[in-house]
C-alpha cells in the first residue's frame, strides 16, 4: 500500500505552551504514526528571520521546540526531522521558483495586502512602509519548503491555504516550463484544532500573554495554575463546566469517563482551589516524565544538533537528487553534464 | 602592502563577440593582472535563469564563456574564477539578506521600474504584467554576489551603478542590526569602456544582431569580416578613417604605430577588398592562438568544470567562514554555537 507524503513546518519564534501542545504537537504527533503517511517535520528557521531580528530568540526556540517535539514522542527514527537552515538545497531552489514566480502573485498574498491596508489605515505615504522582502517572497521560500519533498499533504490553518495554493502555482509553472518535476500539495484544513483557553479565559496565544509554557518548572507550574481566572461562585456553588478554563484545560488532557466525573464534580460545587489543584496534579502527571527528558535534552544541545543532523541527512537523501535534476533541466550545474 | 578586492561578474546568457573581448575581457583581465588588486571573476548563471528559459542556451554559454575567458589569458591561479551555482553560500546569504531589505528599495529598481512604465505605456491592466520576481529583487541575489565576498570595487556600466548602491543599503542594514560584517562596495565606472562597430557599423550587440564572434572559424570569420558595412568610394579614393568600421575594429587591436600607418593608407586610397583583407589577417593573427585554446577547452568540458571546481574551492574558502558568522549573527544554525 502506497503512504502519502505529510509535511509540516514549525515556526521557530517562541517556546511552546500547553496550547501549542494540546492544539498542534500533540495530533501531529499522533498522525505521524499512521502508518499509511510518511512524516516530514521541520524547524522553518529561514522563516523566523522574517519576523525576529534577535539572534538569541531564535536560536532558544528552535532550541525549545526541537526539546519538546522530542520528549512530547515524535520518532526521528520513523519520521524525518530537521532544521530548515541544514538542507542548502532549500534557499537555491527558492531562487530557482522566484525566477518562474510572477510578482503579481505575490502581490496578491494575504499577508502582504493587509500588511499594506494598515499602512493605508495609518495615511502613511508609502504603502509599502515597513514591509520587507522576506514579507513579500516569504510565499516562494513556503513553496521550496513543500516542493523539494514533494510533499502532498499540508496540515495548515485556514490563514494558510492560500499558500499552499500559490505552492501549487508556482510547481505548475515550473513543470509546465521544464519538464514535470514537482508534485502540487493539497492543503489539510485542520478542521477541529483543539483551542485551549489561557490565564484570562481567551485562548491562549503568546499575543495575548496569556501562556501557560508547556515545559514550565513544578512550582511556576502551579503559580500560573493557580491564576487562571475563575468566578465569584463559592465552594459548594454548583458550578458551569462549559464556562470555565479550568474544566476546558483538565478535557483536552482528560479521559471521556474523567471528563463525565468531572462535571458531576462542577455540578456538586467543587471548590476552584480544590479544582485549581486537581487540574495542577492532573497535568503534573500526565506531563512528568515528558518533562524530565524535555530537560535533558534542553542541557544537551549538541544532543539536539546531532538529532536535527540526522534528520537533515534523511531529507537531504531526498533533496539533493531532486535539486540535481532540477539543475539540469534550468541548465545549472556541471557542463559535461 | 594591501590589496585591494575587485569582483566582477559575467551573465551568462550568450556567446562572446569581438565587441565583448575589447570593451570587457580584454581590459579586465590586463587590471587583474595588477598585482595591487585582487581579482574575483564569477559566471553569473543564476542571473540567467531570469531572462532566460532555454536550459541549453544557458550551459552553452557557460561553457563559451568560461573557455572565453581562460583562453583570452585569465589565469585561474592569480584570480578567483567560479560559477556562482558552484557556491551554495549565494544563494543562502540572499534569503538571509531578502529578510533585512525594504520592499520599498526594490520598487526604486531601474530595471523593475522600466519594465512597469513598459505595461503603462502599452495600457495594461496589470502594471506588473510578466514580470516575475526573479527581476524584481535580483539587486538582492546580487547584493549577495558582491557580499559574500566583501567585493570592494565593483566594475560596472553606468546602468548598473544604482545595483551597487542597493548592495551598499543592504549590507549598511545587515551591519546595523547584527555587528560589522559586511564591507561597503563601491561602483567603478568603466568609463572609457571601448565600443566596437558590429557588422552595420551601429554598436557590435548581440541584440542589434550585427555581432562577430569572438571564436569563429577561420572560414565564417573571413565571410563576416568581408560583410562588414563599407561605402561606395572606389579604390584609389582617399578614405576617411573616422568613418569606417573597419578602420574601428582595426585600431581596438593594433598598435599606435600601425593605426598611425592605417591612417596613411585610408589618405592614399587603399581599396575596402583590400583593407578587409588586411584586418582579416591581422585579427586572424591576433586570436589565432587564443582559439586553438579556445576550441581544446570547449571539447574538453569536463576541464572547464574541473578548473571551475577549483575556483569554486578558492572562493568557498572565503565564503564559507563569512556565512558560518553570519549564520551566527542572525540565530541559525547549530544550538550548541
Amino acid at each position: 500500500m502506497s503512504t502519502t507524503r505529510v509535511l509540516t513546518g514549525i515556526t521557530t519564534t517562541g517556546i511552546p505552551h500547553l496550547g501549542n501542545y494540546a492544539g498542534a504537537i500533540r495530533p501531529a504527533i499522533t498522525a505521524s504514526q499512521n502508518p499509511n503517511t510518511e512524516s516530514f517535520f521541520f524547524l522553518a528557521d529561514y522563516h523566523a528571520l522574517i519576523k525576529c531580528q534577535e539572534p538569541e530568540r531564535v536560536r532558544e526556540s528552535v532550541r525549545a521546540i526541537a526539546a519538546t517535539w522530542l520528549a512530547c514522542g515524535l520518532d526521528p527514527e520513523r519520521v524525518t526531522f530537521y532544521r530548515q537552515t541544514d538542507i542548502p538545497e532549500i534557499t537555491e531552489l527558492t531562487w530557482v521558483l522566484t525566477t518562474v514566480t510572477a510578482k503579481g502573485l505575490m502581490n496578491r498574498a494575504h499577508a502582504y495586502k493587509a500588511a499594506v491596508q494598515e499602512n493605508i489605515d495609518d495615511d502613511n505615504a508609502d504603502p509599502d512602509r515597513g514591509i520587507t522582502m522576506g514579507l513579500f517572497s516569504y510565499p516562494i521560500l513556503m513553496a521550496a519548503d513543500i516542493l523539494m519533498f514533494n510533499g502532498e499533504k499540508i496540515p495548515v490553518g485556514k490563514d494558510q491555504i492560500q499558500h499552499i495554493e500559490m505552492a501549487r502555482d508556482i510547481g505548475q509553472r515550473f513543470n509546465y516550463l521544464f519538464g514535470d518535476t514537482f508534485t502540487l500539495p493539497e492543503a489539510v484544513i485542520e478542521e477541529s484544532g483543539m483551542i485551549l483557553p489561557g490565564l484570562d479565559g481567551r485562548k491562549m496565544s503568546k499575543s495575548y500573554n496569556n501562556t501557560i509554557p508547556l515545559f514550565e518548572g513544578e512550582k511556576k507550574f502551579r503559580k500560573l495554575i493557580n491564576k487562571i481566572k475563575t468566578n465569584l461562585l463559592e465552594p459548594g456553588d454548583p458550578k458551569d463546566p462549559d464556562d470555565s478554563a479550568l474544566f476546558d484545560i483538565y478535557s483536552a488532557f482528560a479521559s471521556p469517563e474523567q471528563i463525565a466525573d468531572m462535571r458531576k464534580q462542577y455540578e456538586n460545587g467543587i471548590a476552584w482551589g480544590e479544582m485549581k489543584k486537581v487540574l495542577f496534579e492532573f497535568l503534573n502527571e500526565e506531563l512528568r516524565e515528558k518533562r524530565e527528558t524535555y530537560n535533558t535534552l534542553m542541557d544537551d544541545p549538541a544532543q539536539l544538533d546531532a538529532i536535527l543532523k540526522q534528520g537533515a541527512e534523511k531529507a537531504r537523501d531526498y533533496a539533493a537528487p531532486l535539486m540535481a535534476d532540477i539543475r539540469k533541466k534550468v541548465g545549472i550545474g556541471p557542463i559535461a553534464g
